[in-house]
């Protein structure tokens, strides 16, 4: 089979190689890859920023799509043919976050999934709602899981309808969040550089849009849309670019969500100012299988399609980095996360011809 | 001005008479009501059953919209033209339910609505919502407010969207409650005893519905469409009736939240059911005004229009009531919890006559 | 190695037979049991009442404390001569309880402890706290664990310092909740038939006392002793003898938690007094190995000793059955209670005296 | 009566004048001050930092304890001789802090308690426990409301009894949430400077203490006493001084309560670290009158005594003022704090004979 390694650290580093195709142990599950999707971790990592110390050649890419092609013995839960989103953190299945259970992790701590085929543990694998495509299904395991948790986390209120959420910028997991978040009944503010996406976002849901470039005082803007109160979450992306403003933007005792470092990791905050404004911050890191089960019920529930940017063939897998990383480097917050969680990844037109005959695959789009 | 009293228990004892026209004092509110509507309380009330002690003449209806036009000189919340919607429990602003908060309320401890005028504390008040009519902000004290806290219960874990609701039947809570649960992204599950009232329910948002009379077993049935697990919650409107059906119809760990009597007052459970199926049971009882803007705040974000079944004119109460009374007497849940919450009042033609040339007025359907 | 058997339905129908020892799969570990404690369902298991179809000889009893003598090649979270304790719910590890979760328990759908040795994978067992005896230990797996989620579930908010619980009579769980809630802080107020077992649960932390027999109206005492208002949390051990009692002993919008059925399994309840008070009932039916975790946490924190009211040997494993049975059937709750928690099993003299020379427990009172 | 008065920023500037004594209006309640206690707040006002704008003169001081004197003749709650302690955020009666909730604060946007007599409204009092003598009770309204919402947040889920918590230093808010947290079965860890101060929070039931001049890795240590997991909470005083250490101290997925900023207000944080060790930190700024009453009740339940570090006379409120500021500015946070909380006033050694002769008054160490 085909698998694609990372030999050194940069995006020219990656080499489509020949590997023996994976034979499952007795708890394994062989999956051949229909769709991956591209996060920024995923560039970070190739570039050499994430893990300096990764021993090469190392096979990159994290969230993926697939189709059962063989179990293992004592496998019961999944079967050949069978449709499969990938887990990221495989060990998180329930419960809260620890570092046991998020060690083992797709991509990084093991070998990513941008190859024909991977072997993965059965616990590794969601099922694929009926309604969505390889690719759009690929989408899903890092940005709307991390949206989801920055929504409805599990040791925290969730916000009833009619609640307001501030989402920064158009990228994966704003618009994941926009999409949710407008499934959730709740009023969503987005911010981007560009009215063309914030249009594309009002068809989304979003109930009111601010253009961050023409209004750089959105924080204010935010109030002034909340008839000055602030809106309940923020859903922060920005990191040191965002985050005081975040605080202006969100009301007393509001919730700001940590999900991103868009904008740089280090920002110096007002400690009276987040008591005096009772201010919740939690930092958000992904979630757990069960967490990953409740997107796709949510999803399959008010049947919500996941936004594609831009595909790529599996052999365009340098450019699909670089398509990522230009967008990165525009300078633009939304700009770059909108390319980041839409750049994806076909693995060839001749297994997509094959998979449009297959019942399911006829829903798509 | 006009206004309605109760001389003696029964629907005939209901009498038109002059009253003089309230003068607010210094924290007052003086209304000129619009609309009102029935709830079940109602007619107990009115027949002897809710407070047979109850030193009468009284004025009776606990719920109610219309317009201010008076307020005292310490009145700084409201002035003259306010569009306004009763607050049922006066005293509960905010926060848990305690017997002093659950004291004070309208058309029970205090006299009721049904009158052209009344004076309130600035704090029995809310704004009624611009797409609103004013009958269907009164449709949202007593219902509006109950389904909100069966569903989104403030000292509770507010289900996420994907989450699967059942509600009983389809009068004035569970059409409320489906209404907010179709907006928070819940899947929802209805029953009635008319396959007219649940297609009406599916225009409304129902995923699923259930005959009851042609499936008397739906709780299984709800078990099936749930994959056998059951339901997140239960909205259990019909006590003797349906308790032990709605423990049948809940996942294991789920909720059944208690709103309603229609079945009987008294029944009998199995203890070991409930605790070996991890099961939660809340009582319901309105809520805080707090929950009613809560309530508000949902209905503008989705834009949620409120369903009357029937108006009435002002001097046709007596026949209100009858309607309501009937609909309950014809034996069918559904049928009489319909017509129960959609009940309502119109003071006179002439009065929306008047209504329909301000603008706010001009957004009725 | 020995083992009881129950060869037909009865006390009587235990018999103590020769048995292989067991030999650990490569995830297994075997454990030498040194204490076992007897909950209610071995007695309604023995006796036949609550799985009558139960293929039989069975090994009876779900609770027991040993030393770790062997462990399979996989096993790495234990090795040979740790201190244990099982945990009933093998499958229910973490979050909350399934049906998948909830199947498998010991001494019920799985093998019991009653015997010298038993082989049980590594997640059934959680580590015995230093301070803690073999037969103390045995005595938290369902008692402990029940305790703990009456009195702090983790999807409820737990209550703060202060706050006032009601638990009925001095048996195990009740036992166990008096000093978990005394460690935590709360006000608690126990009842039972004998004085002497009050001033002992006084001597345990208790706040205040009621005997119920010469204080039948003890639901009346109770919102006497919380200033009229009844108390935060209500330990609902007596099913149909005492839930109406609870609902009028527990405050507006407080919780009955539903742990027992000594008065009867079918009550009748009023479905308004539990929605006009606003009453949250939750069923409690043991938990997680998490759960258990964090009753050890707890104990070992305040080095909470569990009370154990007599002790047999292991021979004597009839006499314990008829003790506890006794002591049902006397027809006094807490009396029953008292000697059911308390009823537990030594393996036998000659292992206690070699287990006393061991360091760890030298410190066994 | 006497009061003081700020007639210019500065310790120098606090002037004892006369002023006529208040008399109550309808709804309002006169107090006799027998005790107030100093907040760091009211060192910063006084000196010119808080409020730089206040309009001077200005009586100072926010906390305070006394006796009613007589009450305007809509009050029912208060009558003459009901010892009191005053609530800081008046308006902020119960549920979550809003704006309007958090405006109106004794000692701040209103005047200052600092005075033998104060008109209050009958919603800034509480009842001050029987146990506690009027110097203890004075100590309770900011540093007493401030560590509950920091350990027991009515948002949030509470920390079962065997949860750790880290306490920064022995300062008033410290000293309390070791005594509420070691009330609630918490496991406490406290740090300071002094290893005598950190003797004597071992008596008041800290089951390990870390100082943290001679081991300055006390982050560190705190993981290498949780297991090297981390606490489940870090009770924040430092601000710039400790935030960085409190990240790291904590769990993964535990939380931080910001409640101070004694080492400075501004510090740069890690936002990777916040959302990768799922962190949540929450803003505390004080409560309302049910927190307060919360606090009361925890304290009378385990017959809690505030930690009083000096006394002074009311004509010693320079020397008070003084005591203060200088711990404050030895640089050693622990010691500032301590002695931040412990200094308060009595109004005259008279005043305190006198009440020496009052039944619930000798109950005093």
């Amino acid at each position: 089979m085909k698998q694609y390694q990372l030999t050194r650290f940069g995006i020219d580093g990656l080499a489509l190689v020949d590997a023996p195709e994976p034979a499952p142990g007795p708890r394994d599950v062989v999956v051949r890859w229909h769709a991956c999707s591209l996060n920024s971790r995923d560039l970070l990592l190739v570039e050499g920023h994430l893990a300096p110390d990764l021993p090469l050649p190392f096979t990159p890419v994290s969230d993926a799509a697939g189709e059962v092609v063989s179990v293992g013995n004592e496998v019961t839960a999944w079967r050949s043919g069978d449709r499969v989103v990938s887990h990221f953190f495989i060990d998180w299945q329930d419960g809260e976050g620890t570092p046991e259970r998020r060690t083992a992790s797709l991509g990084y701590s093991l070998p990513g999934l941008l190859a024909e085929y991977s072997m993965l543990p059965a616990r590794a694998l969601v099922p694929l709602p009926s309604h969505l495509s390889y690719a759009e299904g690929a989408t899903l395991p890092i940005a709307g899981v991390t949206a989801w948790n920055a929504l409805f986390p599990t040791d925290q209120a969730v916000l009833p309808p009619g609640s307001s959420v501030l989402l920064e910028g158009t990228g994966g997991v704003s618009i994941f969040a926009l999409q949710l978040a407008h499934a959730a009944g709740l009023r969503t503010i987005i911010t981007s550089s560009g009215d063309d996406r914030l249009a594309r976002a009002r068809s989304l849901g979003a109930d009111a849009t601010i253009n961050y470039r023409t209004t750089p005082t959105w924080a204010d803007e935010t109030r002034r849309l909340t008839d000055g109160r602030g809106v309940d979450l923020v859903v922060d992306i920005g990191g040191a670019a965002t985050l005081n403003n975040a605080f202006r933007a969100v009301r007393m005792g509001g919730a700001v969500a940590l999900v991103g470092l868009i904008g740089g990791p280090n920002v110096e905050i007002n400690v009276p100012q987040v008591f005096s404004q009772l201010i919740r911050i939690r930092g958000i890191g992904v979630g757990s299988r069960t967490d990953l089960l409740a997107v796709l019920r949510a999803i399959e529930t008010r049947r919500i399609r996941p936004v594609i940017d831009r595909e790529f063939a599996f052999n365009e897998v340098s450019a699909a980095f670089r398509h990522f990383k230009a967008g990165a480097h525009f300078g633009k917050v939304s700009s770059a996360l909108l390319k980041r969680r839409n750049a994806f990844i076909r693995h060839s037109q001749t297994e997509i011809m094959t998979n449009t005959n297959r019942p399911n695959e006829r829903r798509k789009r």
